[in-house]
C-alpha cells in the first residue's frame, strides 16, 4: 500500500503533557536551548569556542576574521533554530522567538546574491564550493537549514527562513542535475534529500521533491562522482582520521553507501548516521512518488538492519571505527556504537516507513530507539550527553584496551561542537511527530504518550487526549473533546511487548480490526468518548536470535518498550558473575534519588563469589564458580550512568 | 634462593627424540630453515623481497644498491644462523652448516672498522648510528647477532660469529655507559639485555654483564633519555602506526616499558613482547648478580603477568592496537593479540625464573605456553604460521568489524621479512634448553618430551634418555646409560595440571623430597637405573578466576599441558550454541587426517537450534534458546585452523 496523504501539517498542534517526557521536554527548553545559545555565542568558560555564529556574522560582512570550526559548523546553529521551533510550537516564548528571529536575520545576511549560503567556503574556501562532496558537507548543512525552515515556519507560520531556504534550494537546483554543465554529484552525508522533501511538502515546489530524487538516484553511480572531483580539485583530502584502519571517505565508498546505485544495495552497511539519512529520505520520496523500486530498496535494507543488525536498545552501529555497522548478528555489547544520532535517524527512517506501510512493526522499533538509546543519550540533568551507546561497560579496563576508545563510562559535557546532543533535543522537542501518523484514511496513533492533539478531518475538527502516564503505568485513555461528532478511523498501535492488549470504548470492548498490528476502529468520534487501553507491561525475558553470539546463554529483562540493566550501584562490582535462574520471579519496586517516578525490577539473583584477587587466574576447581543468592536490582536502561561512574550490563547470564 | 651455578654447556648436548617434537623439529629442518634462506636471498617467487643478505653485501662493498626493507631487517639474517645452529646441534648437515660459515664470513666483511654492525645505518643512514634508540632497534639487531654467535658457538665450537659479537659488544661497551663522552641510553626493543647475559655465559668478559646491568638500570630515569635524543636529533620519528589511537613509542613510554625505572614498576604493561624480552635479561641479571632488588621486580611483574594477564593458551598481550597488554583480568578471547612471539618471550621469562627460583611454577607456564601457543602458532605442514592468537575465532565478522583488524582466521603464509616465524623456529629446534635446567644443586626435569641427553656432574658423564610419547601418554620413563654411577640430585617436575603423579625407580615408589612443585631424589644414579612416571592425564574442566568476566558461565577442556577447542569442521557453524552440561562425561578417541597420533576428544552436549534466520533478533519466547542434544568434539588447540577457515572456540557455556 502506498500513501502521499499524510497531513503533515497536524502535526505542529500536538502538544506533550506527559510528565515523564514533560521533564524531558522542559530540561530541553530550560537547560539545552539556553546553554546551546550560549555556546553558540561563545559564552561558555572552559569549553573549546563554538564560533558557529561568529562564522555568519563574518560571511555577513558584519565582523571581520577567520572561520573557525569544522566544515559542517553552520549546522549547529540550524540545528538549534530547529529544536527551538519544535520547542515553541509546544510553548511560546516570545524572548526566544526574538533571539531565533536575529539569528535567522543572520542567516539572511549571510546568504550570497545566488542564495548559496555556507559560512566555510564563503569565508575560508571562497571559490571552491562543490568541489568536495565526499568529504565536506556543504548539502548537509543545507539539509539542515531546509529543516530548521520547515520547523520554523510550521512553528510560527514566519516565511524568512523558508525563503532563504528556497533561495538556496533553487540555486542548487541549478547547479545539480542532469543537464551540460550541471554536476552530476550527491552528498556524502545524506541529509539534504529528507530535507528536501520537507521543503517539498510545506512549498510543494516540484523541483524540490525532483531534486531529492536525482540525489538518490545519482548516488553509487560509476563511474563514481567522488572519484570524479578527486582528481578535479587535484587529489585533495578534507578528512584522514582512524589512521590506517580505515582508508578514507573518499575511497571507501561503503561508508557513505555510494558503492553501488540504492537500487542494488540489499544490506545496512558503512556509517550508520548516513545510512538511517539516506533511507529517511529514499522512503519519503518511494511514498510521494508511488515509486515501488525505491520502496523495495527501503524494505530490504530496513530488514536487514532491524532483524540483524540492530541492539535491544534500538542502537545501531556495531563498530567504532567509522561509527558503522559491520556484518548479519555481530552486536557486540562492550564495544558497540550505538550512537544517539543514528538512533534518531532509525526513528526517522521507521516514521517514513511507517507513514508509507501503516505496520505497527515500524511504530515497534521507532519506540525502542525512543525509550531507550534516544532518551538514553541525555542524563536526568539534561547537561550531560552520551554520543556512543554501549550495553555493557567495565570502566576499570575502558583506558587500557584499545578496543574500547570511543567507549565513555559516563555521559561528557556537551561543549563547542556537537553533533548528538542538539539532534536529542530536536528530536525530545518534535516528538509528538512521532506519536500520531495523520493518514487520510486514518489517524494513527504510535505510541501512547500524554499529549494533546488537534486533526482536521475533512475540514473539522479532531481533538483527542491521551492521559496516563506512559511507558510506567499499564492504562492510557483517550478522550475526545472536539464539538462535533467526525466520522474517521482510528488505528491504536498494540505494541509487540504487549502480549493481551484490551481497548474499551466508553467502557466496552472495542470492535475494530486488527490490520498489521494496529486495531483500525472506524466510528464517529464525538466530546465525551473515551478509549481506554489496558497494556499489561509483564514483565518479559528476552533471548537475541541464537545467530548473536554475543548474548549465547544470557537474558535481558524488558518491561514495556523499557529495557532493564544492571549497575555497580545496585548490584556491587563484577556484573558478570551475576546470573538470572530460569525460576526467579521479577517484581516491581518504585525507584528512589533521581529514579524517583521510574519503575525498578527486582529479582532473586545468583552471584559467583568474586574476592579471588588471590586466587589463581586457571583452575581446575569447580568450586571457583560456587554461587550465593543476591537480590538483583534492574533499572530502566535509559537512566544508567546518572549516579557516578560504574559497570553496567543489561545481558545476562540465565542460570 | 639465588643460584648462579646453571651449567648452560651441557645444554647443547640434548637431542630430542620424541616423534611429536621431533616432527616439528623435521618440519623446520626440511622446510622452514631451506625456505627462510631462500626468502633471506630473494628467490621466493611471489613473496615481498626481504633483501636482508643483499643489505649485508651492499654494506660489505661486494655490490652496489640501496637499504631496503625494515630497520631491523639484519635480525632476520641472525635469527636465521641462531635457528641453523641449535638445529645442527640436534642433527649434524655439513652442506648447510656451510651455508652458514659463509652467511657469517658475509657479516664479517660487512662489519666496520670499529666493530658496529648494523646495515641500515651503514648503507642508508651513515653518521647516524644511536640517534634514535627509542625507535630504531640496533641494539635489538645486537642482541640477535649475539645469541646466534652463541648458539653457533655452542653447536659448531666455531668462534668466528662470537668474534665478530665480542667486537660489537666491546664497541657498544665503549658508546654506552655513565661516563663523560658516553651515552646513557637504553634499548627501545629491549633484547641486547639478554643476549649480553648469554655471550657473558660464554665469555665469562665481566663488561658483557655490567653493560647489561647498565641499559636495565638506565631504564626509565628522568629526564627520559628518549625526549632527549629525540630532541638531539630534531623531533624526527621514524614509525607513525596505529593513526590517532596511539601516541607512537617515543611519547608512550609505557609502550617500551621506560615510563619509570624497573625497580618501581609492578605491572606487566606496554608491548608484551617487548616486556619478556626485557624480564628474561633482568632474571638471568638478578641470578647472575645475586641481585635481590631485580629479583623482586621479576617477582612482581610475572605475578601480575601470570595471575592477571595471561590468557589460559600462555598467550600474552590482550589487544592489537600496540601488541600489548591491557589491564588485570581483561582477557578478551576474540580480540586478543597472544603473539606467538610473546609466548616465547615469556617461555624465555620462565626459564630463567625457574633457573634462580627451582620452583615448577614456571615451568607450568613454559610448558602452558610452549604446547599451545608456540606450537600453534606454526601449522602442522610448516609453511603457514599465525603471529596472533585469538582463543575464539567467528571468521565471518574478522573482515567487517575494526576490532578483528589484526586477527586471521588461518594461517598464513610466511613472506618477506617476519618475526614469528623464525623466532618459533630456533625456539623449536632449542627447546631441549627449556626441558633441562642443569643447576649444580640439581638436574631440574621439566617436562618430559622424548630426548636424550648428557649432562657433567662433577666431571663424571650423567647420561639419560626420556621415552614415552609426552603430552599423550601417561606414562614416561627416564633410563640412565652412563657408564659410571654418579651421585647426584635429579629434581622431577610433578606438573599442577595431574593431580596424583606416580614416580618410580627401579618399580619401587621414589623416596624424595617434595619442593617447590618438583621430587628431589638423591642417589647414585647407575647404568640401568629406570624411573617411571605415571602422570595421569586426567580430562580436566578448567575455569576462569571470576575476575575474568569473558569467561563467566564458561568452561574449558584441558589434557595434560594441552588446551582443548572446538572447530566447525567438527561441530558445525555457530559455536557459541554449544554448552557441555556439568554432569557430562568426556572421553578420549584417536584423531584422524592430520590429526592422527593425536587425542581427540568428546562429549554430550547441547546445541540450541540454530537455523533462525527468519526468527527475529528479539523474543520474547524462550522457545528460541530450546536445545538439542549433540556430541562435541574437542581437539588440541594448538592443531586448530589445519583444516581450512572456521570458527573456533575454547571457553564454552557450562549448562
Amino acid at each position: 500500500m502506498m500513501q502521499s496523504d499524510v497531513i503533515e501539517a497536524d502535526l505542529n498542534r500536538i502538544t506533550v503533557t506527559d510528565p515523564f517526557l514533560g521533564e524531558y521536554q522542559r530540561l530541553i527548553r530550560d537547560v539545552v536551548i539556553p546553554y546551546q545559545w550560549q555556546a553558540l555565542n561563545d559564552n561558555i568558560p572552559d569549553a573549546e569556542p563554538s564560533h558557529a555564529l561568529a562564522n555568519y556574522r563574518i560571511a555577513a560582512g558584519q565582523e571581520d576574521g577567520q572561520f573557525y570550526g569544522m566544515v559542517f559548523q553552520d549546522s549547529d546553529v540550524t540545528k538549534w533554530l530547529e529544536a527551538v521551533a519544535w520547542s515553541l510550537s509546544q510553548k511560546p516564548d516570545a524572548t526566544l522567538e526574538q533571539t531565533a528571529d536575529e539569528a535567522i536575520e543572520l542567516l539572511a545576511q549571510a546568504q550570497c546574491e545566488d542564495g548559496y549560503l555556507n559560512t566555510w567556503y564563503t569565508v575560508k574556501e571562497p571559490g571552491q564550493r562543490w568541489t568536495n562532496l565526499a568529504e565536506c558537507h556543504e548539502l548537509y548543512c543545507a539539509g539542515h537549514l531546509f529543516e530548521a525552515a520547515v520547523a520554523f515556519y510550521r512553528a510560527t507560520g514566519k516565511r524568512r527562513l523558508l525563503e532563504i531556504s528556497c533561495r538556496f534550494a533553487d540555486h542548487i537546483d541549478t547547479v545539480f542535475g542532469p543537464n551540460p554543465g550541471q554536476l552530476r554529484g550527491y552528498p556524502g552525508h545524506p541529509e539534504i534529500e529528507l530535507a528536501l522533501m520537507r521543503l517539498y511538502e510545506v512549498t510543494r515546489e516540484p523541483r524540490y521533491q525532483a531534486l531529492a530524487c536525482f540525489f538518490v538516484e545519482e548516488r553509487g553511480k560509476q563511474p563514481y562522482y567522488y572519484d570524479i572531483e578527486f582528481e578535479k580539485r587535484g587529489g585533495t583530502r578534507h578528512w584522514i582520521g582512524w589512521g590506517d584502519a580505515w582508508p578514507g571517505m573518499i575511497k571507501d565508498k561503503t561508508y557513505t553507501h555510494a558503492h553501488k546505485p540504492l537500487a542494488e544495495q540489499n544490506e545496512a552497511v558503512g556509517h550508520a548516521v548516513r545510512s538511517v539519512y539516506l533511507m529517511t529520505g529514499l522512503a519519503h520520496i518511494a511514498r510521494m512518488t508511488n515509486d515501488e523500486e525505491k520502496r523495495q530498496t527501503c524494505l530490504r535494507i530496513w530488514n536487514n538492519m532491524v532483524q540483524r543488525r540492530m541492539y535491544i536498545t534500538g542502537g545501531i552501529g556495531s563498530q567504532g571505527i567509522g561509527e558503522a555497522f559491520t556484518s548479519d548478528y555481530d552486536l557486540p555489547n562492550d564495544t558497540a556504537y550505538g550512537e544517539s544520532c543514528a538512533s534518531i535517524g532509525l526513528m526517522m527512517f521507521a516514521r517514513r516507513m511507517l507513514e508509507m506501510e501503516g505496520d505497527a512493526h515500524y511504530a515497534d522499533v521507532m519506540e525502542r530507539a525512543f525509550y531507550n538509546t534516544v532518551l538514553g543519550g541525555m542524563a536526568l540533568d539534561g547537561k550531560h550527553f552520551f554520543y556512543v551507546n554501549p550495553l555493557e561497560t567495565y570502566p576499570k579496563s575502558i583506558p587500557h584496551n584499545h578496543i574500547y576508545d570511543h567507549i565513555k563510562p559516563v555521559r561528557q559535557r556537551w561543549f563547542g561542537c556537537a553533533c548528538c546532543p542538539p539532534n536529542i533535543a530536536r528530536t525530545l522537542v518534535a516528538i509528538g511527530h512521532y506519536l500520531f501518523t495523520p493518514r487520510r484514511d486514518a489517524l494513527f496513533i504510535n505510541f501512547y504518550a500524554g499529549s494533546e492533539a488537534q486533526f482536521t478531518i475533512n475540514d473539522q475538527p479532531l481533538a483527542l487526549k491521551i492521559s496516563g502516564n506512559y511507558p510506567w503505568d499499564e492504562e492510557v485513555n483517550i478522550t475526545f473533546s472536539h464539538p462535533q461528532a467526525v466520522q474517521h478511523t482510528l488505528a491504536l498501535r498494540l505494541p509487540e511487548w504487549c502480549e493481551a492488549p484490551q481497548v474499551l470504548i466508553n467502557g466496552e470492548a472495542a470492535q475494530g480490526e486488527q490490520l498489521k498490528g494496529y486495531l483500525h476502529i472506524t466510528r464517529q468520534w464525538q466530546q465525551g468518548d473515551i478509549i481506554t487501553l489496558r497494556l499489561p507491561m509483564t514483565l518479559r525475558r528476552v533471548y537475541a536470535n541464537p545467530l548473536v553470539r554475543h548474548n549465547a546463554g544470557k537474558v535481558a529483562i524488558q518491561r514495556g518498550p523499557l529495557v532493564y540493566c544492571l549497575e555497580e550501584v545496585d548490584n556491587g562490582a563484577e556484573l558478570h558473575n551475576l546470573s538470572l535462574p530460569k525460576a526467579s520471579q521479577i517484581r516491581e519496586i518504585p525507584g528512589t534519588g533521581v529514579l524517583e517516578g521510574k519503575i525498578v525490577l527486582q529479582a532473586e539473583g545468583l552471584r559467583v563469589l568474586t574476592a579471588q584477587e588471590d586466587k589463581p587466574l586457571y583452575s581446575f576447581d569447580h568450586r571457583q564458580t560456587a554461587v550465593e543468592k543476591q537480590t538483583l536490582i534492574f533499572i530502566p536502561w535509559f537512566s544508567w550512568a546518572n549516579r557516578g561512574e560504574g559497570e553496567m550490563r543489561i545481558w545476562i547470564n540465565e542460570a
